[in-house]
């Protein structure tokens, strides 16, 4: 049963918050074509002032915690948030895309500087702040159009502006992601609300991408650092767009407590009621991303079923996503059985009978068996090409081996995605 | 130093082989296209008789060994091959492209049969035929092209068949791929050849693809076994197109021993000679492997030194070589020195300290330093572009570990990889 309800919102629907986001130059400052186009006097280039600083407050200072890539290479903005979440309190996100001040030789001092900019702004504690970057890597951020933005940022924060903060986050998203849903816990009206940006650079095994979350329930820092993990479990980290985990990836939530629950601080009903909540929102966010992946023209759904555990489930539906084949396949309407068999065999999971694996693939315009016990099935070309002409695939995977399940979330391969990748930084 | 020299030749080239390849219509019975085609009257589709069916025999039985894929999903030709191994001797190939017999109800019973065909049509014992199949996974094996094909071509094997064979194994490659190296064991001439089939489905971990190697070397079945897997362990295993391993990968090779040295039996210094040659070989069908991999423009070759390790060495150029993002900058020709970080962070092997990371491309029209120290350098952007604007392209990467190197070798991901699987079967 549903205990929750997805509201119209996003960042600044839970009760405290206020957000906004701005064009401060950061993308403009950062990018070579732009430096090219500038020198050559070419005005057809300069990009048209797209948002690219946002910044999030509470009136007052919230439990917080985040998870973050497990890349090795590592923004810094990721160590200046991990210290500055250490004692599990935050007031404020900044955040630029643009720049992903990861590989610098200065970005410690820049992630710094970018947090006390906003703290100074706000009349907050610098370590208050969390700060996160997305863009290109390797190329020195620019910290004069930050700080010019942080100020402009700091006068027209309202609840207004959490889908402003949503479009400033984004690289090459298409589509603003932001969602906001309620629950009651404890007699008491709970919403939470989130910003996400996706596109590339995104697979699973971490909390993928940049997301912020906010909620006015009340809640320990502790129990907010569980309920990412187990949530971002069963949504972020099965989600894959092209297999690259990012330097940057943050998922960071605050809670301000003015929903006036009773502090949850161990795992009791009311945590469990939270997480159902924040892990629907999650794996709606999980679609969101998957379906806007760069040059994605459709929503990949693999669900597995009949696993030996639930490791063998996720890790078959996860490698049947991230197959570069099946999504290729995908993209042409292609019903080719033989990749999502192929996807099962090298995924690593261990499958004690290969001759009882069943594939069909459903759309809204019908389904159709595609393999049953291991063997292609003749099937109606024609059925399953008007299945696969739609834009959400489900690939359904049913094992003989026991009663796991799992679901991953992907798209597929286009010829977009590589356009986007042969010339980003240009 | 080399002890061994390509000479032009293919899997004929040792003494005592012949082979041929010829067009026996399994394509055209397999296509789903094709039945469309006839049934609408339309011979504009039907295909012009490209070459599906090879041959590969010995005057005499061979010392045989073969390595396969690791993919849990395998075609039933690798059972039946396995099984007409276990003795080591084997005296002819039969090899058809266009019909993978993979997850088929009667896939083993039809690969017994192929092999049937060839050594009744040769008359040699069915034990000693290596079977093998490449192509459409899941439709069901056409026997009768193959039963008269192999009667065609048994009148045709010859000296000159080896390129047709080469070309019948093809299936999106868009060149043949055969070569022969000729080295000195004992004081007498060993001539070592080979055919190979890549294009798409290839990545490491296992003996990719489908490859046949002859030698007239005299060396046990043991040590041929021995010899392919350190072969390709450093050449077929770090190749990656597009990261998904086949169901039907086989590396075979067979010994006929004409060449009169001492047989090999351990590994002694003759073994080392004769390693050096297959491993040299093998390296070379890594690199045309890669260079033809589906809709590829360019080679990548990734180079990695001063590692911890060699297993640390190897998962990062193979981590690099995979990476959708490295591959669609390489076919953009954009110098990202942040997506090469990102996948040495990501690859799961150790690096002691990611500020010690140094990358270089580098290829005919000169090298370029993009990182140094972990970090992004500025660089001349014109002259990247010019390097990275040629056909084969070397990522030279040198961490800070230790003294450990390795070489991996993938493709760049272009619109063309998506064009060619997002209409495989049709």
């Amino acid at each position: 049963m549903n205990n929750y309800t997805f509201i119209n919102g996003g960042v600044t629907s839970p009760q405290g918050f206020t957000a906004n986001g701005i064009c401060a130059g950061v993308k403009q400052a950062t990018s070579a074509a732009i430096t090219k186009a500038i020198k050559a006097n070419d005005s057809s280039v300069i990009p048209n002032g797209k948002r690219d600083l946002a910044l999030i407050a509470c009136d007052k200072p919230c439990s917080a915690a985040a998870i973050f890539t497990k890349n090795l290479v590592k923004s810094d903005t990721i160590y200046v948030t991990q210290k500055h979440l250490e004692n599990g309190v935050a007031q404020a996100v900044i955040v630029n895309s643009g720049n992903a001040n990861a590989c610098n030789p200065d970005g410690y001092e820049k992630a710094e500087a970018m947090a006390k900019l906003a703290a100074d702004a706000l009349g907050i504690d610098e370590n208050d702040v969390i700060v996160a970057s997305t863009g290109v890597i390797g190329q020195p951020l620019p910290l004069a159009p930050i700080e010019s933005g942080v100020n402009a940022l700091k006068d027209i924060l309202s609840k207004d502006g959490g889908t402003n903060a949503a479009e400033a986050i984004m690289t090459t998203d298409t589509v603003k992601k932001e969602w906001a849903v309620q629950t009651v816990i404890d007699g008491k009206t709970v919403t939470i609300g989130g910003i996400a940006k996706g596109s590339g650079m995104i697979h699973i095994n971490m909390g993928t991408t940049l997301s912020f979350v906010t909620t006015d329930a009340a809640i320990s820092a502790q129990m907010l650092h569980s309920a990412l993990i187990e949530a971002a479990d069963v949504s972020y980290n099965m989600v894959s767009v092209d297999g690259d985990t990012s330097t940057n990836d943050t998922l960071a939530i605050l809670a301000s407590g003015y929903a006036g629950n009773a502090e949850i601080t161990e795992k009791n009903e009311d945590y469990k009621i939270f997480l159902q909540a924040l892990t629907a929102a999650f794996k709606k966010v999980a679609r969101l991303l998957a379906s806007d992946g760069e040059g994605a023209t459709k929503l990949l759904v693999c669900n597995v079923s009949g696993a030996a555990d639930e490791k063998a489930a996720k890790t078959i539906a996860k490698s049947v996503i991230c197959s570069s084949l099946v999504k290729a396949a995908m993209f042409g309407a292609d019903a080719n059985c033989g990749r999502i068999l192929c996807a099962i065999g090298y995924s690593g999971a261990q499958v004690n009978d290969v001759k009882k694996i069943d594939v069909l693939y459903k759309s809204s315009a019908g389904e159709i068996l595609v393999c049953q016990n291991g063997c292609g099935l003749a099937f109606d070309e024609e059925k399953a090409e008007k299945i696969l002409l739609e834009n959400e695939i489900e690939i359904i995977i049913t094992l003989g081996d026991g009663a796991s399940t799992a679901e991953a979330y992907g798209c597929d391969l286009t010829y977009d995605y590589v356009k986007i990748n042969g010339d980003y930084r240009t």
